[in-house]
């Protein structure tokens, strides 16, 4: 194409938009279902309980340390469908762009979700792009919608969560929010946050074989750790119970946390997962974690214990705090 | 919720954006797979074949005669899948809403996507929502992804048209997009246009008995009957003949084309259909569509011969015209 931006025309549904589709979209996953540009995908059946979950992305910039809003795009619903328990199997994207967007930037995005959905094993099934007018969309959004398999085994649910079932997490938090906080703040350190933005789907197949003892997973996006665990014991007569010291943050977010003033524990991950697993499996679960690259700095953080459905934590210098919901304007526009 | 207007927090993932997903969503979708807010829903798979498809609704303005916003997305999607020679059966809703967005809006369009997606027999199974600052996305844009189930006896492609077969509608052409238009230009006509927006499933459900005969569907939106055409014979050595007298068109629709120097047959519809029927069936799928209240106006417009992948006109004059695709800026954010 000769144009170097997007234009109006591109979503049109006219000869523009068509060149538009077959130069970018085409040429990087028209060897699936897309080839024919059918307006939806005719798939196989998943076979076994299908897995069905869709995500937008907003995040600005679109460019952060540690990835960009494409693989982002792809993660973020990979994750939702691993968390509950499946394998990723079908991808759909929709994006809508910007008029003026530079097309390397769409390019790079799309690069992006095609290196991440590779890495996945999923497939780019059905897509569709709209352009907007400049100043109505900030750049680019993506949606994605993923379709997967469940995994035998698996029966996620807070309803499973018990007294003495384990908390663990696959790595540190929190770095993802941090990242592009800093980036957006203008904070500029040595060894500062860099997004942890990466599929957590190994991590669910690799402990599928303790799948009867994992009560529920999910990843701790938006609203961090702490918004994860008081929804999962909300109105339950339980408690969690963390250890502060056995929390894994990375140095850099919490120096960022810090100069900012805000809780690592409600700064979104995009690549690490939560769960809640009865003891006599969490050590399966953690040494199936361990022996994985994103699982190397897998722990448990604590435990659940009666209660009357709080996030309590015992402190470094031995005291207990509570650990709320996010409340306000926390992160806006972090993924 | 106290508040009356959408604020950033509400898309912060803390308790304000729970708030919002418990008001506005569970209040309206949370009777099946949303009920738990789990990361994603696990379904049954769908049994045979499954279609997979994904839209987003960038519509301006956010309410046009004849819909809005919501019912728009859930008709999209469902029509997408039905082009296909699917049967709607799972929907995803991603909201994308700018802060200061009216929650009465917000309000009106979910009631729309309840009504729309009921008609239809889908079920939302799984959502997001994000907020952006104002100024960043115009109100609200709106996603669905959709999964249906393949009916049997579909096999559609571009690939099986052939000579002689006959190409039909199920009713008149370009109504969505000239009702946008006239109510973005402040066009205000006695029996001016109305949108088309509905669903053609039942149409393609009515067809089946005659699936065999039936090689290809789509629903003309973006780019109208003409970019459905053209793409439908580009490169193979086939024309389509249009007769011009044939082709429905309604008075409104017409009349606002007239006044911005816009063709008809440029127009989005969103909710018709074409087919392109072997000639032993094409009687049978009409009388089938003829059958169904949005069906009673469907007619044979064309027909296809040999040709060079052009779509060809007679016209009421007599004379011959191409009926190219659509070039440049035309209808933009017409869905």
């Amino acid at each position: 194409m000769k144009e170097t931006t997007i234009q109006l025309a591109h979503g049109g549904g006219g000869r523009l938009s068509r060149q538009l589709i077959e130069a970018e979209i085409l040429s990087r996953f028209g060897d699936g279902p897309l080839r024919q540009l059918p307006d939806a995908a005719v798939l196989p059946p998943t076979g076994g309980a299908m897995v069905f979950t869709t995500d937008s992305f907003v995040v600005q910039p679109l460019d952060f340390p540690g990835g960009n809003i494409g693989d982002l795009a792809v993660y973020g619903t990979v994750n939702d469908i691993a968390a509950c328990g499946g394998v990723p199997l079908w991808l759909s994207i929709g994006l809508i762009l910007e008029e003026g967007l530079a097309l390397e930037t769409l390019r790079r995005v799309l690069d992006s979700i095609g290196s991440a959905a590779e890495d996945c094993g999923v497939t780019v099934a059905t897509g569709d792009t709209k352009v907007v007018g400049r100043g109505q969309c900030d750049g680019m959004y993506i949606n994605t919608a993923g379709i997967g398999r469940r995994l035998e085994g698996y029966d996620l649910s807070t309803a499973r969560i018990s007294e003495g079932d384990c908390v663990l997490v696959s790595g540190p938090l929190g770095d993802h929010g941090m990242a592009v906080l800093s980036v957006r703040e203008g904070i500029d350190i040595a060894g500062g946050p860099c997004s942890d933005s990466a599929p957590v789907h190994r991590l669910v197949h690799a402990a599928a074989e303790s799948a009867a003892a994992v009560h529920f997973m999910r990843d701790p996006t938006r609203g961090g750790l702490a918004a994860v665990l008081n929804e999962a014991v909300e109105g339950r007569q339980l408690d969690v119970t963390l250890i502060e010291d056995d929390i894994p943050v990375s140095a850099g977010t919490r120096a960022v946390a810090e100069m900012l003033g805000l809780d690592p524990l409600h700064s979104a991950s995009e690549g690490r997962i939560v769960a809640f697993c009865a003891p006599d499996g969490a050590d399966r679960v953690l040494s199936a974690w361990n022996g994985l690259p994103e699982g190397q700095r897998a722990v448990r953080i604590g435990l659940v214990n009666n209660g009357c459905g709080s996030v309590v934590m015992r402190t470094v210098t031995g005291g207990r705090c509570l650990v709320d919901v996010p409340r306000g304007e926390l992160l806006p526009r972090i993924c």
